[in-house]
């Protein structure tokens, strides 16, 4: 075992052995996020630890589901609002990226986002709506809901279609 | 030791001898954020994660630098709009609840924020201004820079005062 | 005739003379409104000029025609962005001074505008829709429309809602 | 004289015969607009009724200053929240027209508006930045000023950089 990997063991096992369960809850979510994103279910860090989940809904709108987990919480036990923002973010961009051609994407110019109620309950849903197509900018506009379907916040987002970039 | 903790330690100890060099980061990345929350050197999981670091200036602007790892980044190396909505809604919201008298505290009711450039480099810098501090509602600004100085995104949001909750 | 009616009756005579179609058009336009404005149909110069009609909608959303004329165009003959924006702002903010008890006011807050096409044709048509009643703040959705029924415009609004001023 | 001449000629006697001070005032800044933009002194009749001035400041800002009359007050006798977006637009939207090479143009694409005190006085004074500058996509923000310097509104925008459109 190398330095590093000790000294991450030695972390880890003290820190298991002092966890409380919200600690314990969140280490568990680190892990598979971590696990996850290695096995290539999630594209990013961010929505591995998120464990968001995504689908286009019949009428063309493309929906993002995020469990409620102590890990993006804010002090006040309510989702974080950067992550509702990443939220709105992740649905509207995801759903422009994946109505364009192949080697065209999407990267945000620009969002407006409104936050009405606290993000508390089981899980956030996000559906994003493609209000305008344009040949270099979209426009699209989003809701996030709780689980009892309270609007939770909503944004608008205008967003630049570019040449794909190459990722190696 | 309880089951969960056997399967976590399963889970880590699997993770950590086939982790490379970017999973290992993360994985240190995460146990010391957990660490440091659970020290209570910061008041949420993602501040710990992300490890942000903020000061009042001389003149009265509020900074949070954000330094860049592959845990925050997006699948195209630069840092995910998320984040940078994250780190842009917590320099203005913390100015203000800095301000502030203890008995009351500030929400987000609106941010709006423009993307400019990739975040890369070494670090975000983020600036926060408060342009307009009224009784229920305060107006803020912020810009964010790379290491290079290079402006990266800039905001503007609207605050809601309200009485703070009392947290137990 | 006092002197500055003698001096306004000089500058109309001279007007009128030499105006071409279009001026003659905007000047109808100018003196329709201030007699409308004059004769209370309109509580505002500006709608009184741009001769906007409103009506609630069956389901609660609040619509506002604005015909299309010289007077609203920019040079390159279509809406001026900025009576776009007013046409937004005034079916945002009248809808909820509608709904709002009669010593509350709405005042708007924050506004985010997105232009998607030219404003051009006959008229435009503004639906606000109310997505958040709060006790003190508000938060509305609206689309702009023209004759053909595309997309022109859309915004969000935060509004406040305040003691009415007595207005004397 | 034409009917529509006799017509306009009737409306106006009558008006300016019963026309109280306000009236006269606002009939004046009609005229004297309508003469302005007939004499080519300004491009829109919005900006030549509203007598905006313009300059380009040394550290390359750029200022419109708005005198305050009753013309496009709202009911509370301020100045119409939808007038200082029009104000806020053309001076964001005309510094960058003013930068960019003859063959290019740019269109509001979107634009947050922040409204902050009300706009009372003898005049409101809009100061834009330029703060990006792309090839097809520049960020703009602006401050309105009362005449004691105080904030009464701020904006940020997004404009779409087009090949200028031939206009006979």
């Amino acid at each position: 075992m190398t330095t590093l990997k000790q000294e991450l063991n030695d972390t880890f096992q003290e820190l298991i052995s002092t966890a409380n369960d919200e600690e314990l809850h969140v280490l568990s979510s680190m892990l598979k996020g971590l696990n996850d994103k290695k096995e290539q279910k999630y594209a990013t860090y961010l929505s591995a630890l998120t464990q968001i989940q995504t689908r286009f809904l019949d009428n063309g709108d493309y929906e993002v589901v995020l469990p409620i987990q102590p890990l993006i919480n804010n002090p006040l036990q309510m989702v974080h609002g950067g992550i509702t923002a990443t939220l709105l973010d992740t649905a509207m961009g995801s759903m422009i990226n994946r109505i364009l051609p192949e080697d065209k994407a999407a990267v945000t110019a620009e969002m407006n986002v409104h936050y009405i109620k606290p993000g508390v309950g089981s899980n956030l849903k996000c559906v994003a709506h493609l209000a305008h197509k344009g040949n270099s900018l979209c426009v699209t506009e989003a809701k996030v809901y709780d689980n009892r379907e309270k609007l939770v916040a909503m944004a608008t987002g205008t967003f630049a279609v570019i040449n794909r970039p190459q990722v190696k």
